[in-house]
């Protein structure tokens, strides 16, 4: 646990030092699980999220691409279940205020004898006289702890406090709602308790009647892409002619306001998502389940240098969402043990379905060929396209002993992912290495290959500092380059050098790209 | 005007019909101005933001790039000045509920006869009887109007029914507002109404009750990408040890909750911004000024067909930002006249010196050379990327009459923003020739050029389909290609056609591409 830890500070460090991530608005103390992609960090997921949609829509025939937006029609929430589902049973301590997951917490049998315990005597003392006057309990003060409570009906107490006292069970949207028009929530709420509309009302009624008023002007931030592609199933299928089997893809932002968030950038409110929609004829869905869970864990397994460190998992009855017929998880072996990466659902016509009845509108495929309407079934492989980044981060991570005993940091990630892919240094800042390395650099960026020209430090340094940022080849200018026109390269990996022609350099670079 | 509408209305026409744009989550009846961008629309904003990435970072030494999150800590919006200035004085009717701008409506002088005016008689009936309720004023029925008001000193009355019954002015904050973390606005509004809190309260001290309780969970969208690079400016200068002048160049979703919405994706409440920070040595902004503005103006003018739709326009002193000292439009001559496409601004050091007083942390940069510490000037291009997805449809977009005085819709994309470079089209759907054309449509996808497969109707239908969305070439594979290996190629501007080998075909489609 200790070295998996370890591991992860490692990582994060880095991140922060070499401009891979940074906490959002960090020079405000920062927000809660929030990050922001630096300068090499957004490369690292401009390269997996290109290379996604490259393989998954741009290369396919029978896949195409979606961007909608990420605040929809309220009702598609209605539809997809999210509204009423996306919850959990969240309940507030009335004492010690802290709010917990009612199924989550601290277990307790009715008239069980209980110890309430606070951080200290001074807020013991506060908690007894709270309890007296709200509650009419008299509590017994012993230092720290108050005894003489006695556990309810509700089958658990607070985690914190182990108190009795407790609000009721409320569902908590995880999605983030907010309101749109000229017309906020809070305006509304304003004018409804002017109005005394709101008078006498407490608990679950208050609430209901809070939610009712600013119903109308309510949107969400999207909790998944998924649903713009059933909503838009028809115009897309319609307007571009498609033929089932196809499939709609999309890339984009996804907010969930997460109790619990996680590892860095594992599980953040604030997240990337790469997610296809594969539309099939029922009968087929189980076929293309197959197709769809290999091609996913082939398409990681392209990028790493531990393949052992992905599998498949399946999903079993239980685990299941009531709509899916069948699901997978291609894992990833994290520091802290094996968890999800990404998801390979079928959903059936469950979505085209609820869609179809929510809106009124007919959701079906007809078949020119067969001469039959049907609904289609669909295959839906989901993917964190930040997790995918943070998998990557983890599966380069490299610490070596040199023969000379120092440490190097690599990051072993596969060229095509790497932000920078060529450094280009001068041995010394004279002797005109500093102009003929840019021109090198100048050639490598007229032939879109992103390469960075460096003379800071020492060369041995420069070279360590690539090697930490995963640059996967040193092109260095010297003495001799100046005489016979030649460089040398050096590889990130093997540390090997070998001397080029510097004319040769861009196409050498290519072909080494093209390689792999 | 209806010629230009007519031209409007005919480009959102063919984006529904042909992918581009739809209305978000339409089968619901669409979300108040918010778009989606379809198998099309989706390539061709892709091609413009990642030419921009491509000009704007990855081709240059002194930019680098931030992907920064939506939901930012709510202090740099205090910071930022958008808390407290990014908003319209709006007004309530409390007659027939009609929110307006208090600087938009109709002008009254105090004690002007004023004559309501309703729908129908029967809601003059009950607006009569609600003013007689709510106001202890009688007024005269007459039909759907009401006699006998006057204004007061408000100066306007209410612009839809002409009522002097109207709510305080209220600021209308642009921003969305939503709330993070496990306690809720609603839950902490409807515990303050349980304890009494708000009893008795109204108007504007009732909302700023309001806002007090919700403000430590209270967080908004970004309604601009700009303030990140302000945000991370010296994490980035740091990580990435870079030497000023130089750029952050950001490209991602911002929103706002606009009141006008106008002119299809002109102006919308969610919209993608490239947006770059230029951080500069005080004294020479004035020159990077004329640096930025000539560069981005002729970036746009290199994917024209109409240079001259394009200009330049200085701010006067009254229009500029109070933190501005100097400002450009980028404008282009839209069907309803001239109006923006990006601005170049100068922000001074305002933000970073605001931000550096609002965090207490230092936002300087230290000149190795010079030996010298200073705040950095900023030179800002922010330019719409759907906007500018407009103003090449627009531009794009033509009616030419055919010789046979049939009307041909061209799309006159330049070739590196059309989604689709090349069509494959077997003349008829036998003797091999569909084969034959999936394997030529291999080889442009293998070389990653978008190619796309059409066999539905006949090839003059099929040529007008392609003109229509912007497909620069067509490829035929005929009978002759079966037997000597040549195919025709179309241009989509001129319809001219030769005959190519059909093994050169990715070589001269990558040659033409490589040529614009």
């Amino acid at each position: 646990m200790a070295k998996e830890t370890d591991q992860m500070q490692k990582i994060v460090s880095l991140c922060k030092r070499r401009g891979f991530v940074f906490q959002s608005s960090e020079i405000y103390g920062g927000l809660r699980s929030a990050y922001d992609y630096g300068p090499l960090g957004v490369e690292l997921k401009r390269n997996i999220m290109n290379a996604w949609w490259r393989d998954m829509v741009q290369s396919r025939e029978d896949v195409v691409g979606l961007d909608a937006s990420i605040i929809m029609h309220p009702r598609v929430w209605e539809a997809s279940g999210h509204l009423a589902g996306f919850s959990d049973p969240l309940v507030d301590c009335r004492v010690c205020k802290e709010r917990f997951r009612a199924d989550h917490a601290t277990p307790a049998t009715e008239g069980q004898d209980l110890v309430l315990t606070f951080a200290d005597k001074a807020r013991a003392k506060a908690a007894q006289e709270l309890i007296k006057t709200q509650f009419g309990v008299e509590l017994e003060a012993h230092g720290k702890e108050l005894k003489g409570a006695k556990a309810g009906n509700r089958g658990y107490v607070c985690p914190v406090c182990n108190s009795p006292f407790l609000s009721e069970e409320r569902q908590f949207n995880l999605m983030f709602r907010s309101s749109i028009g000229p017309v906020d929530a809070m305006t509304e709420v304003a004018q409804a308790i002017e109005r005394g509309e709101l008078a006498g009302l407490q608990g679950n009624a208050l609430r209901a009647k809070l939610d009712e008023l600013t119903k109308d002007s309510a949107v969400y931030l999207r909790p998944e892409t998924a649903q713009a592609m059933f909503v838009q199933f028809m115009n897309i299928q319609q307007s571009m002619s498609m033929k089932v089997p196809f499939g709609i893809a999309q890339q984009g932002k996804s907010f969930r306001n997460e109790i619990t968030v996680e590892h860095f950038i594992f599980r953040s409110c604030e997240f990337e998502q790469m997610e296809m929609e594969f539309f099939c004829e029922p009968g087929t869905d189980d076929e293309w389940m197959d197709y769809w869970k290999d091609f996913r864990l082939n398409w990681w397994k392209k990028f790493t240098n531990h393949p052992e460190n992905f599998r498949l998992r399946a999903h079993d009855q239980a685990e299941l969402a009531h709509y899916a017929k069948a699901c997978y998880d291609v894992e990833y072996l994290y520091p802290w043990g094996w968890g999800e990466l990404e998801g390979i659902a079928n959903r059936t016509d469950y979505d085209l379905q609820k869609h179809a009845k929510y809106s009124g509108q007919k959701l079906e495929y007809f078949d020119p060929t067969a001469q039959k309407k049907y609904t289609p079934y669909v295959i839906e492989p989901s993917a964190g396209a930040t997790r995918g980044l943070l998998v990557m981060l983890i599966d380069a991570y490299n610490e070596e002993t040199l023969e000379n005993g120092e440490t190097r940091v690599v990051l072993k990630l596969h060229p095509a992912l790497a932000p920078i892919k060529v450094a280009v240094l001068p041995l010394v800042k004279k002797d005109g290495m500093p102009e003929k390395a840019r021109e090198v650099v100048n050639a490598f960026l007229a032939h879109g290959i992103n390469a960075r020209y460096d003379e800071q430090q020492t060369i041995g340094r420069r070279y360590r500092r690539h090697d930490e940022i995963g640059t996967p080849w040193c092109l260095t200018i010297d003495g001799q380059t100046l005489q016979d026109g030649t460089i040398t390269i050096r590889d990130r990996d093997t540390m090997e050098q070998q001397r080029i022609s510097i004319d040769t350099a861009v196409q050498e670079i290519e072909s080494r790209l093209r390689k792999i």
